[in-house]
C-alpha cells in the first residue's frame, strides 16, 4: 500500500533518489517542447550565457516529477494537482550529471469541501550530485499541492 | 530578426497558436515521465476523479512552451528563464483536444546588475478550442520570467 493523505508529515522531507541526466533524451526533450540553441546546438551554447548545452527547465521538472511517481505516488491515493505557488532553476543542468531529488512536507490540511480529500502542500527539489565540481549546486525548486484521499477507514473495526 | 527586449509591452498578449493534444504522445510522456494511472491507463481513469485518461500538468506545460518558442522564442535574444511565481492546472486535458495558448507581458523592466540584459515577466496561459463543450476551458496559467537581450546598438548612427 503507497502514500495516502494520513502518511504525510509537514517538516518531514523525504529522499526521491538520484536521476542520471541522459544526454540523448535531455537533447530529444528538447528539440521537440523547447527548441532554444542552448538546448538543442553544442555550438552555440558554448557561446551563451549558460555556458554549454543544458536542459530545458521542463525537463528538469520532468525527471523530479518521475523520481517523485516512483517514490511516493505509485500505490497511492493521488487525485492529481490543481498547481504551485512558484517554481525556479536557480542554475543550469548539463548532460551526464547525477542529481538527487527530494520532496518536503511543507503543510498538510483536509479539504473544508471533501472530507475524504487532503491537500499536502510540497517543496520539490533537485541539486547536483555529480561531478564533484557541482555537488550540491540546486537546480530545480518548486512548491505545489498534491490531492491525496485519505485512508478508507474499516467498517466494524 | 525575432523578439528582443524592446520588442515586449506590458499589456499585450501574443497569440501562441493552436496545438492538437496528440494522443499516443500524451501517453509515451506519461509513461515516462509521469506514470499515474489517470495519465496512462484508460480504465483506471475513467474511475478517477479526473473523469478519464487524461495528460500530465508537465505535458501541458511542454506543449505551451513548444508553441512559445515557436512564436516567441525563434530568433529571439532569449537567455533563459530563472523561473516563475505561480503554475496552475485548473482543469484536465483529454487526448485528441485542440488547445489554444497565449503569452500575455505582465512587466518589462531592464536588469539593475546587466545593462544588456532585459526581464520580461510573462503570462502563459492555454485553454481548450476544441471539442465544442469545453470550449474556453483554462487548463494551464502561470507567470515566469523571460530574459532577453537588448538590441545591439549600432555603432556610428
Amino acid at each position: 500500500m503507497g502514500y495516502a493523505f494520513e502518511d504525510f508529515t509537514a517538516g518531514d522531507t523525504i529522499d526521491l533518489g538520484t536521476t542520471l541526466v541522459d544526454r540523448d533524451e535531455m537533447l530529444a526533450f528538447a528539440r521537440r517542447f523547447d527548441p532554444q540553441p542552448f538546448h538543442t546546438d553544442p555550438v552555440a551554447a558554448a557561446d551563451s550565457v549558460l555556458g554549454g548545452l543544458c536542459a530545458s527547465g521542463w525537463f528538469t521538472c520532468a525527471l523530479w516529477m518521475r523520481a517523485y511517481a516512483d517514490a511516493v505516488l505509485a500505490g497511492s491515493t493521488s487525485q492529481g494537482s490543481p498547481g504551485g505557488s512558484e517554481i525556479a532553476w536557480p542554475a543550469p543542468v548539463f548532460p551526464g550529471e547525477t542529481l538527487r531529488s527530494s520532496a518536503r512536507v511543507i503543510d498538510v490540511r483536509r479539504s473544508g469541501s471533501r472530507p475524504t480529500l487532503g491537500l499536502v502542500t510540497i517543496q520539490g527539489r533537485s541539486a547536483v550530485v555529480e561531478p564533484a565540481d557541482r555537488v550540491g549546486v540546486e537546480v530545480l525548486r518548486f512548491t505545489f499541492v498534491g490531492m491525496f484521499g485519505v485512508r478508507p477507514t474499516v467498517s466494524g473495526s
